[in-house]
């Protein structure tokens, strides 16, 4: 009680300083009337991926259920508003940000970067911790996003390194830094029969509608190919998945946690080469590679990485999000050495921007014969723009590390309250809950009813540590 | 038995009279062929709202589920085919009705106000109580709609007040007059802990998709501003709520109910305004102040108004849609007075068609130099107009208050039907079951088992006054 | 364990073959931009339907949601990797197949008369039993496709022959085919109160997004018609199902099984005529005609089928997609009987392309004085053009149940696996299951609490002829 009020100061303070920020600095962006209908209906999709689709993705804990659909809700809804600041700061006109529908998903994917650290430390974690990692993992965000797109100038479609990179090692750093000396109860870290179903509409829905999110910010031709490499990738990925969790599971059954999540693998891992000319054909052969390493991942890394280094993962995001990740990278900078004028045509120079002549040459003059509006470039060769890409790659990881290192340790002080070592993966420590919440030994209702009170109110599990 | 085919038989009646005036009315208006890209997208947002956004969100009663969803679903699939006439009564053209996607749109919206009035009564009514409720409150939907937006000239994007006002109260009103003199059995009203996830998908697609419902409907610019001004007042606001439900609640803890519910009010109270020039910071503010609000009514005011009025509120409607629109309202009311032609330029007369200059002026003659075809207006102040926004809230009101109170004396007859007070809140009075639907002072499946037969089919519980 | 491995092998062989295809013969299309912002809604749409609709409608089942909604993600994400060959081998171009958004779309109706089959078999196949289904249905289906398209040149928007009709009986005939002597154990087969919620997430997003599916593959008129016209057919359709589920029902309650089902045969049974003149009241005919008929099918043709046929079809989807989609044929056929260039205008000729006049004819010079790119034609009569569309209907009826009974009589095979007569609807033959699978004679947890260990990890259920 006399330390809860903290979160609620937290939040609510949070909320209005934003409120103060809007009023100095954001505008609308002037509406170019076709915009809306171009980028609406990949927004929304976007939007639900980020809300529905991770939100229920992370229910899979028999115990955890609100906290995992509540907390990615107020983390995700804190972390948009804070997001549209933080990358238009680098993008000021007048002083002022100009906000639209592409703010919007640029936005939408800073918070990606966060909800995916969250699935590393979920259950863990009280709120204030979220909150306060939110803050500063959105702020190191932009500004790696910011370096990694307008300094080294490497692309990347779907943010595989800018977002899933940087958010799964943000969140393991993070893990890692808040492990526990002693050893905390981990027996609420398990599925039950229904939880298993609640996950796979997050599964399903991000499964469904990853295209629109590796189409959402590119145009043209490079929108037109990176929905159709996203499906095929995602589709091998998905087969690749149940073949190789039947190989690898006792009794040759499949197993829900690689259904849950390796089918998903193939979409972060064609994230950063989703608009470039890998063709159908490759869009299935990194969708074939992104599942067997994602089921390797959770099946002998994640054990390896648990037992060696104390490194504990809830949700796997590594062997979703950071192993993908770190192939999509490799993979975009593959291409990026195989792209030739050849191949793409004057469109290269839209793919890679860098690769554009540079300026008052008579090499952008001919170009601009042709693309009329091309801003000049760095004249890069093949080889440099793929050096460059590689080069996006290891800084996003380096500063993910490094950024999640120094939040674990300052969300590790004992002032920021910690969840005690016996209410791991338990509403019950955050949300007023029904009498018939799992208990921990005995899946379902039969635990409760043990419990039960003739009273069919709330049955509320005092806990005085208890912090929001 | 005997009085349960009145159910079959008004269902049954009511889709062949639809029938029967489809074929005298209704012809399919001609086709502009960019209107389907435009508004297919949102069109089947919204229409994800109405079935799985209010569906889901109404299963959080333990018991309940099957008529929260399916009772949502009868009910809107028949008021929207009955609001499509109803609406098109008023706007006839040559006899005939024209319909298309638009058309569809404006049916939708309707049935959100009719499944907002089920939230207030669900538990409490027979499915022909519903059915009788909606066909009434349809046509009194769109008198009231054509009034406010014909006569008064007020405008109301995303249909706070003519939808949700409306809605609201018109529930509240019948749940008044249906109100027992003896004290029914509450002990069912009561979510169970997988109950409250199903209603997350409720909560979770409303939340996401809303900036397509306040978009909808309008065009260009505001269409722009829609979109963005609700993104961030329900960012705002489900912070918000988060925020002071664990300032509320006992512990600090936070409340499903308010997760669910108040996280969405921002969406409502930005609805009126939705595509004036409130400005990100304006949209903030306006969700912050809903989130809040709605937090206070669940906590304070729906307790108060049950206890002194006994006046129940099964979803608390009065505090997701009625305080918040009234909200939305006002806030609409204010940015008209502040509109100025300075701010929106010519097209601040689109955005208050009654301020366009009236017929044969020059300063129509002036305007249309830049907009064409601007239709002549009443010429009205700004003062003037949000004059008029007031009116249309206050007539809004009275029209939902004295109609439902209306609507609930007529369903309160005895040969009407009514739910035994001991069957409050329970699918097995109208729905076949199985026989683990969880039983009331035990959660889930314990309670089923201790009356489980050998035999797995089902156990219908059978009862003699059992009414559809 | 020594022949699950053989499950592995045909999973992941298949997908290594398709990768090898795919180098062979996959390029992209060239992307006319604007087909991306045309179809990306709608294929989004038609997605969600596939993955979450269909996999979840079949989630209905108390211990085989993993099943249902794993094995359409397996199979579904298979089948459209081969259906993008199988599909294109007939429209190839310089020995390749073009790949775009519209072939994603083809590939995806191609998908569901897949998960459609699988809907009367599911819960009685193993996983390898359903690929080598899925693998030979593709092939059908494709052809029977071109061959009704453009041989037989009957038009079927919403796919309710090639699709629906093919999928249903092509699944029916496996059914039969695989019938058991002696008797299994079916006492698996029944919902749980929460399956059943989980089962309306499916249907409700079926429905919600089927004018999306009715609409996806044509244009212009067409589609702003196909649009409406199901909008209308589904609304009727739900509205029926639940007066004749009341009627037909004990005690007059509503049958959740009806309103999971019936309540969609309303998007089936307009799906052929779904761009045609139907107007909105035909529509509504059609989706009272189609929800009657469903829902009686379920209540008394299905268990006479099972009796007199040992015909088992665990979804029902004789009652959802048999019938109604021979109803739709059949509509088809009248709508084309009376159509008129009178009554379409030169859009007859787009609408039933072998209408159009022949080539080197004045007539077809004519019609492109207005139409200017239009295909020259065969000059059909309607009364031919209605011939043509049932004789399309008959050949897609005994193509698909005479390959479902050869395929089926593969299935059944000795060295194919079966499941053995007491592991019929049961995850827990095929999954890792959490112990509280609910157990068949006690819904929900308590069974399992019965046989609980200590220990809150897995209890796979070991068996000895597991067989993925």
């Amino acid at each position: 009680m006399d330390v809860a009020p903290g979160c609620f100061t937290v939040v609510a303070m949070s909320q209005l300083v934003l409120l103060g920020l809007y009023k100095i600095f954001v505008v609308y962006k002037e509406a170019e009337k076709e915009s809306i209908h171009q980028y609406a209906p990949m927004f929304q999709d976007v939007h639900v991926m980020v809300f529905v689709g991770v939100g229920f993705l992370m229910t899979f804990l028999k115990k955890y259920g609100y906290s995992a659909v509540g907390f990615n809700f107020l983390v995700s809804a804190l972390s948009l508003q804070w997001a549209i600041l933080a990358r238009g700061f680098f993008e000021m006109d007048n002083g002022r940000i100009n906000v639209g529908i592409t703010s919007m998903l640029g936005a939408d994917f800073a918070t990606v970067a966060v909800i995916i650290s969250l699935g590393a430390v979920i259950g863990k974690t009280t709120p204030l911790q979220l909150i306060v990692m939110s803050l500063i993992e959105i702020a190191l965000f932009a500004t790696n996003e910011w370096f990694g797109m307008n300094v080294l100038k490497a692309v990347d479609a779907g943010g595989s390194m800018y977002v899933h990179v940087f958010g799964a090692y943000f969140g393991l750093a993070v893990s890692l830094a808040l492990r526990r000396k002693d050893n905390p109860d981990f027996s609420n870290e398990a599925a039950e029969y229904h939880s298993d179903l609640f996950a796979m509409i997050g599964t399903l829905f991000l499964w469904v509608f990853w295209p629109s999110f590796n189409a959402a910010l590119v145009t043209g031709d490079n929108q037109y190919r990176a929905v159709i490499n996203t499906y095929f990738s995602l589709s091998a990925c998905c087969v690749t998945a149940f073949a190789v969790s039947s190989l690898v599971a006792n009794d040759n059954k499949f197993n829900m946690v690689h259904i849950q999540n390796s089918t998903l693998a193939g979409g972060v891992a064609v994230g950063t080469a989703a608009d470039m000319m890998l063709y159908p054909y490759g869009a299935v052969a990194v969708g074939i590679a992104a599942g067997t390493l994602s089921v390797i991942g959770y099946t002998y890394i994640q054990p390896a990485l648990h037992r060696v280094l104390k490194l504990h993962d809830t949700c796997g995001v590594h062997n979703l999000h950071g192993m993908p990740g770190v192939l999509a990278g490799l993979v975009g900078a593959l291409m990026a050495a195989l792209a030739s004028e050849k191949e793409y045509g004057e469109s290269l120079f839209l793919q890679f921007p860098a690769r554009a002549p540079m300026n008052n040459t008579s090499a952008l003059t001919d170009v601009n014969e042709v693309l009329k509006f091309l801003e000049p470039g760095d004249n890069r060769s093949a080889l440099r723009q793929a050096g460059f890409q590689l080069v996006a790659l290891l800084v996003t990881f380096v500063v993910a590390v490094i950024g999640g290192l120094l939040t674990g340790f300052l969300l590790s002080a004992e002032w920021m309250g910690q969840v005690p070592n016996d209410r791991f993966f338990d509403d019950a420590h955050f949300w007023e809950v029904p009498i018939d919440e799992p208990d921990s030994g005995v899946g379902g209702a039969a635990g409760a009813a043990a419990e039960a009170h003739s009273n069919p109110a709330f049955a509320r599990k005092e806990s005085r540590d208890s912090k929001c």
